[in-house]
């Protein structure tokens, strides 16, 4: 990932040092495990431990003669350990070390976006607390529907969140899982009991069943899920992108002091943050299908993952932890106009009332498709001569032959729309 | 979906004709409720449904005019209905019709694609049972590794199928969701009582919060799980052409009295079921893009989705429901070459034992580093002279100087390799 | 596809009847080679022409016993043939005959799509040249930037499309070869002359070289051509939406009387042709994934391929058309309100002139860093009081110390925008 | 992209340093084209030149402040400037200079890996040159099939590579476009003529219409062929690795000494290379849909392309190159064991002639149902049985009574499948 959408503390996990460590870590946990289940002299995890030292350099160096780097990792680590090295990566293949040690790097990146996106519902209730009944034009196609609440619409977002917390929640609890099953996954050099010992003291479980690696189903459910998170919040981007257009302008995206929108033109204030979360939502869609590929390898394993992985394991986690800190910031500085969303009901010349005027014409008893028809004729006119709609209605004898001008009036009030709002706030709150 | 690909009976689901069964139904629903809660009177909804009467290319025909299906399909129905035509339709808007058919649709579909994932899974429990034990060899990056078993490998697709079984369960509850709150979500014209009285009635329970339509991450989850499924498939499928090579031949996809494999080549038997299973992964793979897109909708909807569901939706269906079908008969009827695995092993010199020599060399007090060394030279001239390893292990000086002949033969058992097999199958019988 | 966007002419290119009778003019046009070679005596292709009958039902019973479709063809085919019989298939492979039917039904569908978007070319052009001096504001990031002409708005397109026709031919070009050269593609059992000759007849080349099959980058890249095209319309489609929004309302996509836009809603003019162009995009830019991976196929070929175009050749083919011919009428048709546009201006209190003001300071003398900051303070002072920046300009002492009202209501003319309108024009026409 | 898979000299074009470079160069061009046609006084460009000081932490910190990476450069490089910083993105809007550098870097990029793709190809005529004459058994379904030589096999890959050197040079030239047409593309502060005079300075063309930006289409196509030729190397990787399975091993990728193939097992020799290569492709291919994606911009240019391109124009072109580098060593140091090609064919019995003998006794009279039927039989016996299918055919006296002995021996022959190889080899060379 490029250096200005990394954030830590999700950076930090995926450098190579930090790489070396989580492998080392995890060779000590099966000595540690050899030693208790009496394989390993007592002593020998404690030696290594001392004496392992993860020199960057020398290993990559190792790694330009024997091509492969596992192999350099375990000559670099024990270069200078006696006898207890033969205990260091004793009946492990490269893939029980790799596999495991991916997984506590996405354990921990994506714990890490756990706690954001938890930040981030949080986020969502407060506002949506706070515009529970700030009024505000539904649209449908674009077009204006019919009035709601703005807090009905952050509420369709805080849904969505919690429903992406519950799938991440399930994918973490999915990817816990390490292996140290050899090199077919038949256990031959190592028991499923040390699995188990060693896996544990690293806060992950066994795979089910493994083959040379762990399945990569697994990886890509994890994949899937930041595609539906980041689809989640590029809708809420565009509709903050739609909301801030000049000719709406009922929402604004925080803007810094100082801030510069254009290099040409000083007026912009340009929705930057919500443009930038759509195209990094692009990303996390496009990571998905080398995920699916993935899970399609040959035999006990080939490492065509791997190429893939190495890229965009720590990209994906990167983005996806950037995205919803962004979004975070954007959602508790948002500039909500509230007057300006009420103007914006004059623009519709009172249109969003039409189905209340076809309810109330079928409630007095005319059909549905002659009321449809009343209605609609009445609306293209408001249209077209930009008058208010009412006044058509107000003067149309279909109409007032069966109410009267107060039942009319009483058609274009706003709180009819939102009585159910409370209801609706209840299954959240 | 091309008539190939269709089976029975989920292509019965997506016909146009039964599509408007589940409109009327919906509609239906909903005047029923309306009559319990005394907003429409009684008999009202059984006046409806016996005048409601769906003819197809009237209503195609209406559409002609109207260019909007359901505003024709609404018109179409109640062409010959009474006074209680008021009722109809009362307070819906379209999508409150279109996307809770889609989601009875998607639950018979999937119900059904369940159905075939547990027999599938069936499957693969008999073979695996069946294999416990039947020597192979495994194998990484397609070269020879170590020993296994073949029900192993199996047992391999069972616990991943188990997880997908896991993941389409929770999709399906997922979609199990239907709408019933008007035309921007607000119950402005139906209330929240209706939707959960109706939508019951229909086996569905009410979205958590709706815009005009069911958010789509939800529908973007099933997709996410037909591609995960359909990529377990095709991993299973690739295993299965890798192991009908020529040069391999260990297994055999079923091949029909009368069938034949070329027009050109009388001799050929092809598994073209298994490659059929490889291409239709790519299409589950792909679906999910839309999927994912259809996901960042304008405001309180924009109809864009909709293109995309009525191709995809189907397909998808039932692509994934043929591919499980074929994968039982395929797994139920392989043909597998128990000789023919154990032959296998001549064609690599015995080097499958390479790891065993190096892990009896370290027992022996050598270094990893040195026993290595050691046994790569003696497995490069093996695979360079054609030769039996073993023969050169037993006149390597470096290693006779530490182990007797009997424990060189001890090194190059079978039995070794399976010793755990029983270990990981309680985790699954 | 569905028969909602199944269009003649293409949609009958896809039918089993034609994709036979395809089949069986490979099979004459090669038996007429044969017959000109000498290899076949004269009149075989004459007899088998008259004896070959085509009957779809005992094609597919056919191959329901042999599970090949092109055995079961040459069976069907050839059931009541003669000793000619002997000639039909003679040499080939059935990858032979399917993939140069292929390439025929490609050439005729993608010509179809060729003249298509000519069509739309042309409808571009006219669009473009109606509005040359059609003011407009230009909008980025959605807010008002600069003003701008409607017709270079319609001019990108124009440009794009040609792009994109001129990839279309490429690809065009590109697919329009067969192969005829046996099992392997090694030609040991017809020869390259006999290839030659047969597709000539056909309207195609020999594909420079085959293996069993012709090589799928050749159609993968036509799939990136519809993809690339789709994404032009979806932009033209995302642009209309925009200026549908009621907030915007400068252009409408055609309205057809009697049509209706919202079951529930009356007053509703939605732009759904646009909405299901942008959905169709997403189809069409997800079938290019499938189709490079259809590349990757093994050694002489192996059939994965093939579940997949069944599909998708038809569907890609049948999508393209209709978006473009939908797009036709859309252009043809749009309602383009040109005093809207006007108006629109008055949305952002002529901060679109900012720009010029910077840079007539800059003209003046000032730095660029100064300049900017008086502008930006001003501009900003602007959208929030939503009064006409011109007048905070008209009061700044930093800026009439510099320039006479006069010389500042030169820069708020919208002349000085399109004076290079003309200029650009002179590219296209 | 990962340091691991960072070659230069693509990587170096991608370092933050360099983007200012080319910032600054066509900001001076502008100026000089000023300078030029009498905008600016003459030796502004040389002021400029001289003072203009790129330092990146500056930069960096005053785009901290103002949020807006272009702006952030313009003060950074013309703080220490005197008068004549007035001329210095004078006109210009900030995608002026962001999209005409990403073009120059681009094309940079794309030329370097034309280059590389020119080696390729030269590689893989020398291999093709070098074994066309090399027996090798076709396959298709993985199934032996008919003989062939291995050039041929080779020379489909030329020919692919050679169409894809024709697609990216077409997107090369496609990509040499800027545009320095202002804020919404309406050349009002700046004319076309200073725009092709700067332009033309850097290399590039004007592009023939421009909104604020290069339109997408452009970089799509590029990602496009990303794919293709990913693809194509996919498949050549996919045929190495089938045919180093350790049951055929025909091929060998080069294992360099000193390397190690497995921690586990000292015996392993993988293609890890030709793995690297098909898990790269994945990630080409994944490439494509953000850029189609990014086609869909809103009116004059929404930025959300930005992230996308931050991170997918290095990733992807280094992605190309390294993929090249891999491949150009691949080929020319790959390992052919031809004596093994030919010990292949014993593993089918011979029934790689069956087609012949299926045409030998068309020949003799029979017709097409009966061969198949009789040679089928045999063939299938053969498998069966693991015996010579040359027997059975010398012993079916429905044959025998058709075909002398010498005959049957006839069509047994290898050297009839190559007898059209050099007809072949003249399209290529």
């Amino acid at each position: 990932m490029i250096e200005r959408y990394s954030l830590s503390p999700v950076r930090d996990i995926w450098t190579l040092e930090k790489q070396y460590e989580r492998w080392l870590k995890i060779e000590i946990a099966v000595v540690e495990a050899f030693e208790e289940k009496g394989i390993a002299p007592e002593g020998t995890a404690k030696k290594i431990r001392e004496k392992a030292k993860i020199n960057v350099e020398r290993i990559l160096e190792i790694e330009e003669e024997v091509d492969h780097d596992v192999i350099a990792f375990i000559k670099g680590v024990t270069e200078n350990m006696g006898d207890e090295a033969r205990y260091f990566h004793m009946g492990l293949t490269s893939s029980d070390v790799v596999d495991t040690a991916w997984a506590i790097g996405m354990k921990e990146a994506t714990k890490m976006i756990l706690e954001e996106l938890k930040s981030f519902i949080k986020s969502l209730e407060n506002i949506s607390l706070k515009h529970k009944k700030t009024l505000t034009v539904g649209r449908s196609h674009g077009v204006h529907a019919e009035p709601t609440s703005f807090g009905l619409k952050m509420l369709t977002f805080l849904a969505e969140m919690k429903r992406n917390y519950t799938r991440l929640k399930r994918a973490y609890e999915g990817i816990k899982v390490g292996k140290l099953s050899g090199a077919v996954g038949n256990y031959a050099n190592i028991s499923p009991e040390i699995e188990k010992l060693a896996l544990n003291k690293l806060g992950l479980r066994p795979t089910e069943i493994s083959t040379q690696i762990v399945p990569r189903d697994i990886h890509a459910e994890l994949f899937s899920v930041f595609a539906l998170i980041g689809s989640g919040l590029d809708r809420l981007a565009t509709e903050i992108r739609h909301l801030q257009k000049t000719e709406v302008l009922e929402l604004q995206e925080p803007f810094k002091k100082g801030q510069r929108g254009s290099s040409a033109m000083p007026h912009k204030k340009n929705p930057i943050i919500c443009e930038r979360l759509s195209g990094m939502a692009r990303l996390l869609r496009s990571y998905t299908i080398p995920a699916y590929e993935n899970i399609v390898l040959w035999h006990e394993r080939d490492i065509s993952h791997s190429s893939v992985e190495r890229v965009n394991i720590p990209d994906a986690t990167m983005i996806m932890f950037y995205m919803l800190e962004k979004s975070i910031y954007l959602i508790d500085n948002l500039v909500v106009d509230k007057e300006r969303m009420l103007e914006t009901f004059k623009r519709s010349y009172n249109l969003v009332y039409s189905q209340r005027v076809l309810l109330g014409l079928i409630g007095k008893g005319l059909s549905r498709e002659d009321s449809y028809k009343i209605v609609q004729e009445n609306a293209l006119k408001a249209w077209e001569e930009k008058k208010d709609f009412k006044l058509f209605i107000n003067s149309d004898k279909r109409i007032t032959d069966h109410m009267s001008e107060k039942e009319i009036d009483e058609l274009f009030s706003n709180e009819y729309f939102l009585k159910n709002v409370d209801e609706v706030y209840k299954r959240f709150f």
